[in-house]
């Protein structure tokens, strides 16, 4: 990989990278798509990294479907389907780890420690393997993007690290390879998550500035549904992801939320409204 | 830096780096020298590090003279000449660091907490920027280069990492831009680093294999000099850093003295004497 990666860029042409952990649905495959808008070469990923999961977490049971995954990438013209095995990224006697002093503090990273150091490192070590000139994540993971930006920054990495929009179900539910794991009952509860977004976003478009009552209101929707126990619902900095009390400018309202045993993500911009 | 790195790797040429803190003694220029010989380029950088220095180490009082070491570099036929800010490499608000579990916790990482962190996040930084084919490393930091073959070879970046052999003054003293603090008096003392790792060789050629009457006479030859102070004598497998009781095999011997107020390091391998 290290020479073909040389070979592309002494060709001059560019190369777009999407990391994934495969089992890929709609949301991968608008990653891929926008990484085939930017460069002459489309790099996939497929590898369930297991230094981003925390003991208890569902690294063994998550879902994998390579061939599946292959045919549906290669649907999209991806130039380089790149499968690696776990021995050969973290062989014995590994040790080597990416930390972030801040940004892992806040949101999904006080519930998960050390995920975010797993997935610095492992983005890392795929940024060096591949080269991209591009790398797209998508804007679910909105913590993971800020980590990734920030590392790129600090680590000087050359790599411009481009957001894709969250692709949701036509119900509203936001794509995630863990909503197979969903009940139908459970389904329906996964989604007030959505739904408490797009009331904050209504909230807010009409003068509510108080980030206080908008997590009221959220917390009161999703805690209706059954079988949901909120993680966390905050609003913050988009850059710092500090807590923000009164919504003067666009800000960040992320939540997560187990339904049954499933760990789900989503997140919105919030736009202050025009006041009458 | 980014851009032009990428224009020389384009055109076919290869980048061999050197990474200093300036203050360039013969050791640095035989580094320059190796480069030389590696490859088209040669990237030399300076700047004093701040983030692998501790509370109380000498990140302030660190000799600087970018003229002269300029001029020196440019003797020796360097091609570009890096010399950040910094503001430039540490802005406000930085936060990533890269940290290795193991081959910190020995030698001098017991008493330079952090040190190595510092060592890995900037040569990190630089790799990116400099994006080299080929870096450069004196192997009188012994335990550095440890650290950054681990580094490299754990996160994939494609680049070879060369160690070089310690110059010294004619009479043994391993050059360090730090020497140029010593008196006259200590500079007699600094003599017995040298020495010591000088009559292990001769032991363990004649047949010793306990590290512990090697360490021992060690000892005794370093604090019979004035103004000495160990810091640490410790025979340990060259890769892991681990203590070695026998000498079975090829094996370093390292040391950390201070003489007055200034820590010196010196390191020689020891080979297994072939026994009668």
């Amino acid at each position: 990989m290290h020479q073909s990666a040389r070979d592309v860029k002494r060709a001059g042409k560019s190369i777009a990278f999407v990391p994934t952990m495969g089992f890929l649905h709609e949301g991968h495959l608008s990653l891929i798509r926008e990484a085939r808008r930017l460069a002459d070469i489309v790099v996939v990923s497929m590898f369930v990294n297991p230094t981003q999961f925390g003991p208890g977490e569902d690294f063994e049971a998550y879902p994998r479907d390579p061939a599946r995954d292959s045919e549906l990438a290669e649907n999209e013209d991806t130039d380089i389907l790149f499968i690696p095995e776990k021995q050969d990224l973290y062989p014995p006697g590994y040790e080597t780890y990416i930390i972030q002093e801040n940004l892992p503090g806040h949101l999904c990273g006080i519930s998960r420690p050390g995920h975010f150091t797993g997935v610095m490192t492992i983005v890392a070590k795929l940024f060096n393997i591949i080269k991209p000139h591009y790398a797209v994540f998508g804007e679910k993971d909105f913590q993971q993007l800020a980590v990734i930006r920030k590392m790129v920054s600090d680590l000087n990495f050359d790599v411009k690290i481009i957001g894709s929009p969250t692709v949701r179900e036509t119900d509203g539910l936001a794509m995630s390879s863990r909503n197979k794991y969903l009940s139908s009952g459970q389904r329906s509860s996964a989604l007030t998550l959505y739904r408490a977004l797009c009331d904050a976003k209504e909230m807010t478009a009409k003068g509510e500035t108080r980030a206080d009552a908008l997590i009221d209101a959220a917390v009161q929707t999703i805690s209706a549904a059954p079988e949901t126990s909120i993680d966390y619902v905050k609003i913050c900095d988009p850059d710092t992801l500090e807590d923000v009390a009164v919504i003067d400018r666009p800000v960040l309202m992320g939540l997560a939320v187990k339904v049954g045993r499933t760990r789900l993500i989503d997140n919105t911009i919030l736009q202050p409204g025009s006041r009458g």
